[in-house]
């Protein structure tokens, strides 16, 4: 168990953005926060999923929200030990380690630092192996373990406790509904959890592979090489296209950020066109009206020559972007997780998940 | 202490009717459940302000929403109980007796159900000697008992707490958040007081008020009597107008039936135009443009014959209804009250409350 340094926040805010796909919230701002943590003195722990005690009490933490509300509407700054406390106090147990409920964007260093203020360690793993846009998108849940009692907070102190609900989308629903009276963004803990619940479906070892993107990148920059292909080698991901963006339709509805890129190629792929959808995060990538990569496989947005994500919330006309598609990691990838985060969970009817290739055979974890 | 009798619930559920000033919801569906819970055997004391305990723990309840909407969205049947049970175990200690959060519509009877279904009795008392649409406006609130912690539930189980809240406003628009996210109508279960305290603030003897009212009402039916006159004199109130509804404008706004009635009066007021604004209740009573009475006093809409309320849920085009006014209690004249309550507070700016003469002077409890 090794303690995370400001080195790897670095690293890891741009790695978190890229497994974000769009979306998890801009980790610009939760990495000031947490860098300004470490250098008063907060350690936090990197618990790996085979160091974690069978009877470890792990609650899943992170923002809920539009990401274009959060650049804006700025976290007073213990929102996420607010949150997690109170958890802790419903259910009358104390928290032994926090967990990202999803390794994209800002949700990846909020638990970080959530964990650092109530003085436990983050386990290396999250719920999502990316970012999605609704609570119920997460292999917690997917394989069992409810997601209530979960506890909600804001800049202002309100805490709003959510102890029974009818269903998964019954807690989206009604933590949306809180999430919109608090202006569009929140901090949540949910799902407490056994550590031995969490060794068997998180998705292993997100915040070190994040680390390790980032980290990718940072090196591309130096040696002036090529991030696109760095990245796409590291994960084993496919370069789609690289393109303009001509069209960007933007907007919130229900809380989210929802919309449309139009893309049109540029250098080797000039005189191709192709879209985006995204609610949060990018959920399908269509080319010439053909659809080629969906959820919940990642379609990530990069910077063309800088090889750093593209969040929902900075998208603009004009930006000159590499399409990059990752595949997910197996556990989302069973009957069970595609019922809930493949494309006709989100109203794609008729579009069939069709898997990036994995570097091995899958396998369940 | 006595018990409450099918006869009480008949006369309450015309007397919380008319004290609900439109609002509250529509008692008929409550009163048919409590009646059939009564026959049942469930047995609810009534318990006098005299009588409380001052270490009672007293829970005042209700159901939230637009009265519109509990129309049409039934209970389950157990909600009260259900809310008020989750405030007491998140409270950890036992509920020994139920007061109406407001005397009217439904929420006279909603809580005499949730009592007699946890085994205790219900205060005769409450906290608005009326109804209004926002939770805030409660004289526990007012005189200082934060509704916080509450909660909330609906006909599918759903529960959500509310633990902490920058304001009363802040309570308010978190709970209707998720009493719309529930569907437009909920219950809900709030501000644990003492006996002490209560007896301090609370709008006394309302129960017995109400029914004393419907008794009037049932009496005058019998005896072929004119009940306006009998309800004006037993609450001292005013008989304002007769008229025909010639214009009704009712619409959902943010969870709230919102609206203005326009009035053509009849018989000794022909002639005469006049209009009410409501947010579910009655809250301004305005003839050839000028406002004669305001919140927080009662403004009531009666059936002309019968004496019976109409509530805000089924106004409709061609009524002939009789408009009274009816004194407010002191304790709602203060400054600190109508901070809350008063026209202002609704909206009605540079409109002052010219109270209705009260029958003895003015004295606090």
């Amino acid at each position: 168990m090794r303690e995370l340094t400001e080195g790897d926040i670095e690293a890891l805010a741009i790695g978190a953005a890229i497994l974000g796909t769009g979306g998890g919230g801009n980790p610009y701002i939760s990495k000031l926060h947490c860098l300004q943590e470490l250098r008063r003195g907060m350690r936090v722990p990197l618990i790996g999923l085979d160091e974690l005690d069978d009877d470890a009490f792990v609650v899943s933490m992170g923002g809920i929200g539009a990401p274009v509300v959060t650049v804006e509407k700025l976290q007073e700054g213990r929102e996420g030990e607010r949150a997690v406390r109170a958890l802790e106090e419903f259910c009358g147990r104390r928290v032994t380690a926090v967990i990202p409920g999803e390794i994209g964007g800002a949700n990846a260093i909020a638990p970080i630092i959530a964990a650092g203020q109530i003085g436990v360690g983050v386990v290396d793993a999250d719920g999502m192996g990316r970012a999605f846009p609704e609570m119920q998108m997460c292999t917690f849940s997917i394989y069992g373990r409810r997601s209530v009692p979960a506890t909600l907070t804001d800049e202002r102190g309100n805490i709003v406790i959510f102890r029974e609900a009818l269903s998964e989308e019954w807690i989206e629903k009604l933590v949306r509904a809180s999430v919109i009276a608090m202006g569009g963004a929140a901090v949540g803990a949910e799902a407490p959890m056994s550590g031995r619940f969490v060794k068997r479906v998180s998705v292993p070892g997100t915040i070190s592979q994040a680390i390790a993107l980032g980290q990718i990148v940072l090196d591309a920059g130096r040696a002036h090489a090529n991030p696109i292909e760095r990245i796409c080698a590291h994960e084993h991901g496919v370069h789609l296209m690289d393109a303009k963006i001509v069209d960007l339709k933007r907007h919130l509805k229900g809380g989210f950020s929802v919309g449309t890129i139009a893309l049109d190629g540029i250098d080797m792929h000039a005189g191709s066109r192709a879209e985006v959808v995204f609610q949060n995060e990018f959920l399908l990538f269509r080319r010439e009206g053909r659809v080629e990569v969906t959820v919940p496989d990642l379609i990530v947005i990069l910077d063309v020559d800088t090889g750093h994500a593209i969040t929902t919330d900075v998208l603009r006309y004009g930006q000159r972007v590499a399409i990059v598609a990752l595949p997910c990691h197996p556990v989302l990838r069973t009957p069970e997780a595609l019922a809930v985060v493949g494309p006709s969970a989100f109203g794609f009817e008729g579009v069939a998940f069709q898997p990036l290739p994995l570097p091995n055979a899958e396998s369940l974890p």
